[in-house]
């Protein structure tokens, strides 16, 4: 072992839950400092969701003390904040692989361990998972209790809402840990976070203490009696019941997620009483236990590599500014020009770039908590109000507005403005967080446009173009990181809805590509050249409207066509194709090759691996290309026939 | 005016708002009276929702004596309670032409009235675009106040809460009227629900009724601690506030939402004082005084044209029974021949058909209410644990659950089974109900199985097949209405996955039908025929996998090609063009045609005449074919050339 590492002798004995459980109680706060250790450590060589991890190490400990994991269903929402559960289930030896190639994930995973009955990483899917578990136990699977760990923010959102209403109705057995840190990613908003804060604001967590350390004796049979009685005891609330009760849930709480002493006998309480649904409502500090994290504006959110003494992050390289930072600066000018432009963020102001925006024009961008589904038609009533409202929300979580975005939006014809960012693979967060199907799932409305930036000199063009398209909905992605180093324009222009343009001239093969795997596609043009093949690449812009006349030139005049798009089959490659058929362009031979994403899900590794093994780098679309030209011999050529 | 109608001298004076608010109060009853009868009168010929739009006729007149629409911005959620606001809007004269070709929509619709500000069809969308409105006021844009109308089922979904979250923080002025009648399309499910029983059980309403004719003398400003000190007048209730109050609204309620004794002063009390978000609770009955709608099982919620005088509707014409309950006999089949068969619905027993199971299976069937997100995790979850859900839910209403699909159930390979009713145009709900997105949608996931009914016969097939099939997720689609008529088998039989079937086989053209238009395809080779025009029909029952060997044949053997659907571009035409891409298939020459729906939405009419406005009758679709062949010109054929 690296003799930097911590020593955990402790921890050392643990290679599973069951060892964990021969331990007695009073060595579990310091089998928690050990692995607090240990997850600082580790992540300190890899990077990854810090804050949140070192938030649950005590509750991590107290839960697989508690519970009967595997056999019991541990859902964690989200799963960023697992790693001392992976340390804890087996995978401490290759925790330092975290977020890497071939590593561990960033979140829970089925497929890594039968510890993580249920893989996450959008928010607030625990709770419908776990009541799932818990109708196939009482249905007879082999099946223990489940348990969900959701967070204040991701129990805003209203799938988690939608599943306690649904599970207070069906009243089974079902444990749910509100793991309250009142700090999601960002500082948490909405209403319900306000409830939060009231409910536990009034009593400081010291006699919240002393009092959950009688909690136990105190609860009598029946549970739900027991429950009501430490509420109003911790909390001093009495009369109608929190929001919890009201759904159907016990509640239990608050209790100080990072006491053994209250942790343990309020799980083990709960465990053995419970007959219905239970919230048990833990306050923690997100960063718990280590200062840099702790004192952080977020909290040790999601940490590069660090200096585990000081808590140092590695510094990123200089170089081109990042497309969602471009996005921001544009944003804000386009808000500057126009007093109508809004802006829509569903938790992710910094992560979208508008909280840029919201430095100069705060009243004007509104972070809606985790909800794209309110979100989505919150920006479409803005827009029938006359506003021009921008709707800035990652691809992968666009998927959790998609009927907002059909029903209220594309089919109303409004002028909403959908800023996609992290089109395409993402890196490090691997497969949930790809943006791998919004192309097609857009290009398939009527009446919306539907553009994608090949560089960041584009995307500024597509916000400013965004920004002045008020006849109808309009979309345009843009990748995760740093943009090209192309030199930005001092203004973004309004491009032509519905054209493409020719980067690069050339006369056998036509490379047409959409969005930001431009560059490649040059790379390819260039490689090509060196062997004698000319190649035509041309940039689509957009995927809708298509610029029909720019394909059909390019397949009359050339023996080979690529499409080439950062996406999952079915988005600009079927539009082209539709297009194409339309026209009878294949009616007499024509050497189509679609470059998308392939038919699976493509774990963790840096974009550019990630890309390597989907078989788009450059030397892959090569090939494409030679094998295209190879199979029509350079005989039954489209421009020698017409 | 036709004789068996109602005399109306009222409303016979009210051509929009504006008149109706120079009548005097002691007239507004005898006026929502006379709209009564003319919804009845309407609906008698047209049919439509009738329960939800007799439920709120008083609250219609009030709405509109007391704010000042259309300035003033009424959101009905949902819209099918909208008839009487339809009345009193301007579009009397028109509204015996509801829910048919070149009517009025069954539903709010922008481009129909500028008392229609946000249209609608699927349901707790309003409270969003209320709030965007109130935004838009509140940042200078022409527009009043804001005011959402939504029932006790819409509220309860997850969308409707993140609205209010949101609006409870933003704190903005802004109404939310709660349509409580305790009934949305089916008994209401979910904790929601049993909390509002509980909110009003306690005090009958008579008492209810006294208290709130005192209610606006009672308020005093400012409004919060009015509203306060209303509710619990006329609750009973103390202590900590309602849910709503949690969640930052003021809460004014129940009152009697028949009683414009009681619903004028309140909601002009509210109008004058409030300063942010207030909910203003109403009781109300679905299919209030209309006897037949009242003692309705499901109150009337939607009714075929009937006879004014006893309620009794048109019988359908019998023929052959419906996909839906064909599904349901199939699915309840399968849950007898499995116990781990269970099934989903939001909301929808009846009309997915899963009521049927429910009967004999009613502790397997989960109707988690209008949930879709929370739904689809829940069936994954379920999965996970062993069991064999199959998740009924519209095309279009999973649209709601798209990143669950994507995420809970794809990512992780979950056999969650998706029975896909209302596929294809759906006729008098019109856009907004049609399924036309999910084969692009579904067709685009790793590892999904996607296939879609040829006829009522293929459907038992495949119900059985997607009760085998254990390894990954599998879907299928059928339409709404009446199947075939062909015969139906004794047992379903487990269909070789990814495997088509040619259904005619003949040598000019080939067509490849997905789905429910495999009848039309077969009479267009009939015609043909005629023709001397020889056309091959295969059924691909699978889109995804796609059977690549059939669809290379079928490429091969004939002339031209055409895929055929019933949804939108991007589906399965583009499925079948990359594989015939990635095959090579184009480079010499193939006449490929799609079917498909056109690229712009398409309003209510009978669904035959809706495909005939998507260009996809028989005719249409011969048309395309000689077209197609007409262009390969007899020369170059592919079967010639190889």
């Amino acid at each position: 072992m690296d003799d930097d590492r911590p020593a955990t002798p402790l921890l050392d004995r643990v290679a599973g839950p069951s060892d964990l459980r021969q331990l007695p109680d009073n060595k579990l706060a310091a089998l928690a400092g050990e692995l607090r250790a240990e997850v600082i450590s580790a992540v300190s060589e890899t990077g990854g969701h810090l804050g949140s991890s070192l938030g649950v190490v005590e509750l991590s400990v107290a839960i697989h003390a508690v519970f009967n994991t595997p056999l019991d269903k541990l859902v964690w929402d989200v799963g960023h904040q697992c790693y001392p559960h992976k340390i804890l289930t087996g995978r401490r030896d290759r925790i330092r692989t975290l977020r890497q190639k071939d590593g561990l994930s960033g979140f829970t995973k089925r497929s890594e361990s039968a510890h993580d009955p249920f893989g996450a990483a959008h928010s607030s899917t625990s709770i419908s998972a776990a009541l799932g578990f818990a109708v196939g136990r009482d249905m007879g699977q082999p099946t223990g209790d489940s348990i969900a760990v959701i967070g204040d923010g991701a129990i805003s959102a209203g799938m988690a809402y939608e599943a306690m209403n649904n599970a207070g109705h069906e009243g089974r057995r079902l444990f749910v840990i509100l793991n309250d840190n009142e700090m999601s990613i960002a500082p948490p908003v909405g209403a319900m976070s306000s409830y939060l804060s009231r409910m536990y604001a009034s009593e400081p967590l010291a006699r919240v203490r002393s009092m959950a350390e009688g909690v136990e004796s105190a609860m009598p049979a029946p549970m739900r009696e027991g429950a009501k009685r430490a509420r109003q005891m911790v909390t001093g609330l009495t009369g109608s019941g929190t929001l919890f009760e009201e759904l159907g849930f016990d509640y239990i709480g608050p209790i100080d997620g990072h006491d053994m002493d209250q942790l343990l006998p309020v799980l083990r309480a709960a465990r053995a009483r419970a007959t219905g649904p239970v919230l048990i409502h833990c306050c923690t500090v997100k960063g718990k236990g280590y200062a840099p994290a702790e004192d952080a504006a977020d909290c040790g959110h999601g940490v590069a590599k660090f200096d585990p003494a000081t808590g140092a992050q590695a510094k990123k390289a200089g170089g081109a500014p990042s497309y969602t930072s471009v996005f921001g600066t544009a944003l804000t000018e386009a808000a500057a020009r126009d007093d109508r432009v809004v802006a829509v963020t569903a938790a992710m102001p910094d992560g979208t770039g508008v909280a840029k925006m919201a430095e100069r024009f705060p009243a004007r961008v509104f972070d809606v908590g985790i909800a794209e589904q309110h979100g989505v038609t919150f920006a479409a009533g803005m827009a029938a109000s006359g506003l021009k409202p921008f709707c800035a929300i990652y691809s992968t979580f666009l998927q959790r507005a998609y009927d907002q975005v059909v029903h209220d939006v594309a089919l109303q014809g409004l002028p909403v403005r959908f800023a996609i960012d992290r089109a395409g693979l993402v890196g490090a967060d691997g497969a949930t967080h790809a943006g791998a199907f919004d192309v097609g799932y857009l290009s398939s409305l009527p009446g919306f446009t539907v553009m994608a930036a090949a560089d960041e000199a584009e995307l500024v063009h597509m916000v400013a173009t965004a920004a002045a398209h008020d006849s109808g909905p309009i979309a345009f992605r843009y990748p995760r990181g740093a943009g090209t180093g192309v030199t930005l324009p001092d203004r973004g222009q309004v491009l032509e809805i519905g054209k493409g343009r020719i980067v690069r001239q050339g006369a056998d093969a036509a490379i047409l590509s959409y969005g930001a795997h431009l560059d490649a596609c040059l790379s390819v043009a260039e490689a090509l050249a060196q062997e004698g093949i000319s190649v035509t690449v041309a940039d689509a812009r957009f995927a809708k409207p298509l610029d029909g006349d720019l394909v059909e030139t390019l397949a009359r005049d050339h023996r080979a066509l690529l499409t080439v798009e950062q996406g999952a089959e079915g988005g600009f490659g079927s539009v082209v194709m539709h297009e194409l058929a339309r026209r009878g362009c294949f009616d007499r031979g024509l050497a189509i090759r679609n470059v998308c994403l392939p038919d699976r899900f493509i774990d963790q590794a840096s974009p550019a691996e990630m890309y390597e093994e989907a078989g788009m780098t450059a030397a892959d679309i090569a090939a494409t290309a030679r094998a295209a030209l190879a199979g029509t011999g350079g005989v039954v050529s489209l421009s020698s026939v017409r």
